[in-house]
């Protein structure tokens, strides 16, 4: 038997952690793995020897806990090269805690770091085992259907579309109201505000992705469009959308102000302040920002599952002998051809794993497609939607203490966290 | 028997259809009143006799759906006079629908509108009673403990700062997160963001409320401070955050666009370019904006709750003859004198109703007081916090269809609603 080391890198997400309990609860039913390590930091918690014995770990909230519970990094290994010496280190290391496999979860620079990794190790003839587990809210990832944490992200944009649907329907004077959803160039997350829509709520009725170029006169004529059959017009914006040049849409290259701050306003802003000026009607910018990302009360029971799910294929993969790739979500397609995306969505939804090559991932980034976005630009696409919304099926239960969620405490951040180096877990 | 009239006006919260609910049902189980209508959009669906029928109304999901279900308005009544147009038609409305109650459900303004509906009442002898209930997210009316909406907003911000804790801890590079929370005036929803801290979570270490003035300087030295113990530093502070000389702190006097658009940034958009400048780490701004008062999946049950028995109570009240009165609610004292506000905190809280004036709460605001607010003013006090703390206790269950909360489609959105014009309904 050997031990595993996991770690967590990249921005938050609602189910990274659900893929760490995943591969903590797959180790420790084999018959392989013996002691399981979270380091904390990412990589950088491996180099620093910053360990968590997490082997009789029995916290069942961490699965639902927003963000890294063991910390994140924003580390960029270096080339693979027998003699550089990060590597040397990292492997020996692995040698002193006696490691059989490596876990990584994390977006895309984090496959970059297994890929390297294992090439290093069938560089030097170690046979220790690298598996990559992915999560990004952006779900831009290539060859794989759909990231874990952008099911949970989704979920809660559409949620509050739902919302801000409600509360700008108050009032009759016309009103436009400009939702900025994250995304640079990829428009996966803005799209999840068109499930918002019911046979009651028409919002939103633009939606704006990074793929489409679009001038602001363009824009104008879309909102007038839509304020002829209604005075309450909600945008959804990706923060990455270009007009015409491929220029982003922003104000943040508009002149410094009195004190010669630089003005920070994003796109969302910045369409503010174009409806106001040549509409002159009331208008609203709302930025969701990092609550896409750590509303753990609102994560998405399908995401945080299948999140889980993949930690432990992962773990078996590596336990039959395999190394040097990222466990990834194929989307199994019904024998009748048809799904029926209704009351029974999730029914007719099912996935299956596989293992792709860590190198078909690094250094790409998957858009939405062209044709799930309408000629016109300012909408997606039914087939679109149809994607997204098994992905936001299910709720977590949530338990509230005081008024607020229970999460688990974040290892780093306890006073009575004592595990901080290496030698007081050993 | 008679008829009432209900109806809602100012911005929207999560508790405002709970009073609603109140009102409807009080009246319903009455054997005072008959019929009740919903005058949609404020006192404009009374002027343009704009009801629904609600007498038969059996939704229960109305109570936990956010913003007002029968819209609102923004309608200032004119100065009360016998030969006023306004005063006569709306009475003469009055008349034809036989009503003898009237229940406006808002805030300082619409409190205002019943104060002078019920004097003019008085002026022309009319026996029509006149009630209000207040709402509102911002806490700062007087002569009330707290307002319904108020335990909602404070608990979606509270549970919000727990998630952005999280979201801010993982990484061990310098950041400050800037929240900038809705409060022109008071500071009641901002001071809700400390309860966010606990055993383990430190942020917010700073709390700025418009009632205590700031330089940037003092800004930027307690930020320096908190960075000496710990690289996440998170702050809130409230929309109307001032300068020491009482001016907005905020970037909206700076210069404008190359398009010449004013830049509408408020204040943590400049403080987030302060920080930058000032420290050169990374900082970052979230705005709450109106999540705070439409997030219906985060409601307080006790908020709820008392809004409903609120409007429960003023029904009551009118049947009892009372009228020009807005039900208002008074904290119950605990007769061993200390309540414990720990995991019990529900069962040591109660409340009363009572009675106010009307013309003692228009155009008052009330300001969390300088002792609740630390001598720094850049923290609130344990007693602050124990005033808000069971305000937000309790939740409610939430159903959800295709992965998005189930609320009720608000009428005058939906297709099949046919009831907007009076002569349709009677």
């Amino acid at each position: 038997m050997s031990n595993i080391i996991v770690a967590q890198s990249g921005g938050p997400t609602s189910a990274i952690n659900a893929s760490l309990i995943g591969v903590v609860r797959a180790a420790r039913e084999s018959e392989t793995y013996d002691k399981i390590y979270g380091a904390l930091h990412g990589i950088s918690g491996v180099i620093n020897e910053d360990f968590l014995d997490m082997t009789d770990l029995s916290d069942d909230v961490i699965i639902r806990t927003p963000a890294s519970y063991l910390g994140s990094c924003r580390v960029k290994m270096p080339m693979v090269s027998p003699e550089d010496e990060t590597y040397k280190k990292v492997f020996e290391i692995f040698g002193k805690y006696d490691v059989g496999a490596f876990f990584y979860i994390g977006g895309n620079d984090s496959m970059d770091t297994v890929d390297k990794l294992s090439k290093y190790a069938k560089l030097i003839g170690s046979n220790i085992r690298f598996a990559g587990v992915p999560k990004t809210i952006d779900n831009d990832l290539v060859n794989i259907d759909h990231t874990p944490g952008y099911g949970s992200a989704a979920k809660f944009i559409a949620s509050t579309m739902l919302e801000i649907g409600y509360d700008t329907a108050v009032y009759e004077a016309q009103c436009v109201t400009i939702v900025e959803i994250m995304g640079r160039n990829a428009g996966w997350l803005t799209a999840a505000a068109a499930l918002a829509r019911n046979e009651y709520n028409p919002t939103p009725q633009l939606v704006y992705l990074p793929e489409v170029n679009h001038s602001v006169d363009e824009f104008i004529d879309d909102v007038k469009r839509v304020l002829e059959k209604t005075n309450n017009v909600v945008v959804a914006v990706s923060e990455g959308m270009k007009d015409k040049d491929g220029n982003y849409l922003t104000a943040s290259d508009a002149k410094e102000d009195k004190f010669g701050h630089a003005q920070l306003s994003g796109v969302g802003k910045y369409l503010e302040s174009v409806v106001i000026d040549r509409l002159g009607i009331k208008c609203r910018s709302v930025e969701l920002n990092i609550l896409q990302r750590c509303a753990g009360h609102m994560a998405s029971e399908t995401d945080l599952s299948e999140a889980e799910n993949l930690g432990w294929y992962a773990v078996e993969k590596t336990i039959e002998g395999n190394t040097g790739f990222m466990a990834s979500i194929k989307r199994v397609d019904k024998v009748d051809g048809i799904m029926d995306l209704d009351a029974s969505v999730k029914d007719e939804y099912s996935v299956s794993f596989y293992m792709v090559e860590l190198d078909s991932i690094a250094n790409q980034e998957r858009c939405v497609p062209r044709n799930w976005i309408n000629e016109a630009g300012n909408d997606v696409t039914d087939e679109m939607l149809d994607y997204i919304r098994p992905l936001i099926q299910g709720e977590m239960e949530i338990s509230y203490k005081n008024g607020l969620p229970i999460y688990t405490p974040i290892p780093h951040l306890t006073s009575n966290y004592t595990c901080n180096k290496a030698n007081q877990i050993l």
